[in-house]
């Protein structure tokens, strides 16, 4: 099987209504607000408590030549850089690929082990995906992974090519929104396919 | 097997955004801006296009034993009902049941044929769901058709059971969006069905 390769995929976790993140996140509690007790992230307990069964979803989340990503997904840092920070992911995060974070506040490349860099681009939008195309040599994949700031100015942009969603059994009701802003888009259901704790849904991004 | 009954449903086709209609509805595109060129309803491909497909789930929007739905979903007519209407379904509606229509407009109910009666409910929600039970017979499904501004009211007030939902694969950026202003709701995904021009999927409202 020939994989078409060089597309631009959004990869993200959204609440039936369309929310990525809660309100107010911090440290403590990266996706805000979830409507539970603070302690988990229940967008994502399709991922945590129920993996076998959504292996390749998982698998493909982390499987692009480049990754692009905001600064808001990359930690709870704002303002300047005043402390440590390498990401969420731990020494050796699952990326094994450039990494490029958006952000209005520059900063040196950050390398960690297993092939991930992080790379802070102060440029927007454009910068960040033509610096993530030519890392991927320009035919592998570039994974936008969130958060929703960020995949809607790229959906707004007209520069993404696939979109995939898991669709996650609560509403959040207040957050950062999939698609707010965002003008209308021309979709195409390319694969559909439920799990207990979520439905996975790509499209293909027409117009 | 036995169905549980007296269950309070909305079933309602949402965009990939969650809107259940664009703006600017009118007599002509009584679904607003749909991205189109105004002579279809791309939200509701899936039942138009691919009947065969989808026959499970356009009988069961049409099976309660009552009804209730907004005035815009009823018509185009606004304000005073100055002129006659009697809904989008013709003579034989597909509801076969009595329909509480939603409206600050008092009316006198309207008989159609194959046993389908439009009541006019100016007393709220909590009435039109009082007599859409009482005319279920206490234990017949009741099911809310929308739009989003009715079904979300429902949602708000914790009165809804089962969320029908058909995601149609385009966005529209602007309309009536279903869960707007909506307090975070748990839910339970119950089934999730992918079609060629549409995922189905149930959620049980849990709180
Ligand atoms: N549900 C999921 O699958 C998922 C995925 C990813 C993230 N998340 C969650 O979503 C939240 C983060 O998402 P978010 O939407 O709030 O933010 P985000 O997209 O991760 O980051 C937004 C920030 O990135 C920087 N940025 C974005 N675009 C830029 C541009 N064009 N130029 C320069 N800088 C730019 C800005 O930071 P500065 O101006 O401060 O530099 C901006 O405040 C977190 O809670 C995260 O846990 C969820
Ligand atoms: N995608 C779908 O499956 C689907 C399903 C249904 C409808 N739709 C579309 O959605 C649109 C209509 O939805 P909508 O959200 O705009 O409106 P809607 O919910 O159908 O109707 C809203 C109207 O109903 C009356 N109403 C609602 N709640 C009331 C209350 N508590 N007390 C008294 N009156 C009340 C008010 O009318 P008055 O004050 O004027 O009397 C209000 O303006 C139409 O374009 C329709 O085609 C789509």
């Amino acid at each position: 099987m020939t994989e078409r390769t060089g597309r631009v995929i959004c990869d993200i976790t959204i609440s039936a209504d369309g929310y990525a993140a809660g309100l107010h996140q911090s440290e403590e509690r990266p996706f805000g607000d979830d409507g539970g007790d603070g302690s988990g992230d229940r967008l994502h307990a399709w991922m945590f408590d129920t993996p076998d069964e959504n292996r390749a979803e998982v698998e493909q989340l982390n499987t692009a030549a480049a990754f692009i990503m905001g600064r808001n997904m990359f930690g709870p840092v704002r303002g300047a850089w005043d402390r440590p920070w390498n990401g969420w992911w731990g020494d050796d995060p699952p990326f094994h690929a450039p990494v490029f974070v958006l952000t209005h506040h520059a900063r040196e490349p950050q390398q960690m082990n297993g092939g991930t860099t992080y790379h802070f681009v102060t440029e927007g939008i454009a910068s960040a995906l033509a610096q993530a195309r030519a890392a991927a040599d320009g035919d592998g994949d570039v994974t936008i992974l969130g958060g929703a700031t960020t995949i809607n100015q790229y959906l707004s942009a007209g520069l993404v090519d696939e979109l995939r969603l898991h669709i996650a059994p609560l509403t959040l009701g207040a957050g950062t929104r999939l698609f707010e802003g965002v003008p209308p888009l021309r979709l195409e259901q390319v694969t559909s396919r439920p799990a207990s704790l979520v439905t996975h849904v790509t499209y293909r991004v027409l117009s």
